[in-house]
């Protein structure tokens, strides 16, 4: 899409594309044919260090807000405590500020416009009295059955399960109402804590709302793209040679398209911020030196390049990942060369985060603070949230 | 005990007197010994009508009050919301001030010093954004299985359990150290609750509390005596002939001291009160009307007389449970005899109260808002809680 959507139904076209799922399409259409602002959040729990997979949902977000929505990135904070205390009560406040940062970063390297972006701290309104005692009213109306179900793709899955675990999906039905959005947005692993909120808000006397649900990518050693698997996925902050080395370890065979990490990331991701940062070149507006993934003497129309020596047949121009998947299922495509592609794109999209990050030392200060070493986890004394 | 306890030995005899089970008595002694006040609580979920087996604790509590130990009445609203919504949200206000009027009237019925008894509203304190962020550091270190099992006495048992069933324990908990006591008194059925407390508080920065806990008091149709089996209990609001109607009705065979809920009564509400007024007749103190269940030409040192005709062998007068017990036991004492004593007591204790209730039209008021005739709970608008 080269211009921003006008109509309510190109801005709907522009807010459902390439998801996986939609429930509640209507109530958005009614809302865009109204000519009123329609909201949205999506949310985030501060656990592990976020990973290039953020890149997927929020590229997500660039659509949304390119249709005008009013985009809320929740900061989850008790989120990251009742999931088996995957922050630490004493490390979230700190690991809140980091994920603040670096995603404050991520959308401006994606270029989108962040005027219609906010973050907002789960703590900050999910401590007040009428949001505990609509937690409580929730929880006299759900039963454990149903709440353990509503978790199971995303809160971990232990031996001997914590009841925080439990109240983690209705903590997430009640944000949307807090939120005062429209739609919630997620992977589609949140499917079962969405249909629990469009079943408990109303029971609570409030409105159901909208869910959209985004494929969800593998992690580049195929399955989920996990925080807490250091070898699925790529950090933000990791150098270029880490990123070489990650990649060359991927699993990414010869014509296999399937549980491809590296083609997924590419059609999640490259292709959609690539086409973004054309239209932005296009449009002329001040881009902040971001840069498609198409080299300079690419063809018209083309949205990802990929440089490959003369010997093996030159560079290749996609204008479509379709055509790119089409060429690996080809075997036109040799994954040392798609790697090599996907390698060059992503050192492109960090490089302004690690300029950021070498340049500003309070982001530099949350990074540390947010992930000590292990030493000085152990030896800090523990905190008393109050 | 004809005068009030003065060593830390004597308070701590009439703290823990009469009860089945003490946790942590040596912590309640190093305050009495080091002169420091003693505090407790003791909750109540405003959930049926209250009915006369409340004299029990309250009964006990006297004790306390007694001792010079500082009495915090908990008037639970959130957990009767959490017991399967025993208390409906839109009542629950209305059942806190019916309790208030009741239990104030019945502690002035029973005859103890009200200046160190105080209530507190759970909801006054239970959602604040400090208890709200302890409850879930405290549900991130309590199981679903240890949760379940703490509250299986406690909270109703239904076949698909909600979810706030599992946080009533944990409230419990958490309240000890926001009530700033120094041990919480229920009855044995709390049991696994208290155990669940002693091993949470530890882990969340707090010190434990000590635990008292009375036997369970047999209905008078045997078995446990509950707000919701209106056969089961003599409401404080029953007229002489309903109290009547349901001593007779209660099971009390002739010779069997097992599952008696008339013997069981007057062993730890008849003879307690009776002996109690006895020491405020003796100390001169203004008794505000309340008698001893003595009758007047009784022998020196009764504490609990019963009419009988003297075709039957005349009165019967009794200076401990125990000698009305073996009496009992040996067919000395007949059933019948010994429910119309019982019921002359009851009446006895109850009319006080049915004259603050014929008195004062807000205490009937509240009594109405409580507990609306079924077609008016219908008919009333749901109210939102906020």
């Amino acid at each position: 899409m080269s211009h921003l959507p006008e109509t309510p139904t190109e801005k709907l076209e522009l807010i459902t594309r390439n998801l996986q799922e939609v429930i509640g399409a209507g109530l958005l259409r009614a809302k865009l044919e109204a000519q009123e602002v329609v909201r949205c959040y999506w949310g985030t729990a501060p656990t592990g260090r976020p990973h290039i997979g953020y890149f997927v949902p929020l590229t997500k977000i660039a659509d949304f807000l390119n249709a005008g929505v009013e985009v809320t990135i929740l900061l989850a904070d008790i989120h990251a405590i009742l999931d088996n205390l995957k922050a630490p009560v004493e490390l979230v406040a700190y690991r809140v500020e980091y994920y603040r940062y670096i995603l404050t970063c991520v959308f401006r390297t994606i270029g989108v416009p962040l005027h219609k972006l906010k973050f907002v701290v789960g703590s900050s309104y999910q401590l007040t009295a009428k949001y505990t005692m609509d937690n409580y009213r929730l929880c006299a109306s759900v039963s454990e059955h149903d709440a353990k179900r509503a978790g199971a793709e995303v809160v971990k899955q232990v031996e001997s399960p914590l009841l925080s675990g439990l109240l983690y999906p209705g903590l997430q039905a009640l944000d949307e109402e807090y939120l005062g959005v429209d739609f919630q947005f997620g992977g589609v692993d949140q499917r079962k804590i969405f249909v629990l909120a469009e079943e408990v808000l109303p029971k609570l006397g409030y409105r159901k709302r909208a869910h959209l649900m985004n494929r969800m990518v593998p992690g580049l050693a195929g399955g989920k793209m996990s925080s807490s698997d250091p070898n699925s996925k790529i950090d933000f902050l990791d150098s270029a040679a880490e990123v070489k080395k990650k990649i060359k370890a991927a699993f990414c065979e010869e014509g296999n398209v399937e549980d491809n990490g590296i083609l997924a990331f590419a059609q999640a991701v490259l292709f959609p911020i690539s086409r973004l940062r054309l239209s932005i070149q296009a449009s002329g507006v001040e881009d902040g030196g971001v840069k498609p993934f198409v080299l300079e003497d690419a063809p018209e129309g083309t949205v990802f390049s990929i440089s490959r020596k003369q010997e093996w047949g030159g560079p290749l121009h996609y204008q479509t990942y379709e055509d790119l998947e089409r060429d690996f299922a080809d075997r036109k495509l040799h994954p040392g060369d798609l790697k090599a592609g996907v390698q060059e794109a992503i050192g492109n999209l960090l490089m302004p985060l690690h300029k950021l990050f070498a340049e500003d030392p309070e982001f530099r200060e949350a990074e540390r603070r947010a992930y000590p070493p292990p030493e000085q986890v152990k030896k800090a004394k523990k905190v008393r949230w109050s």
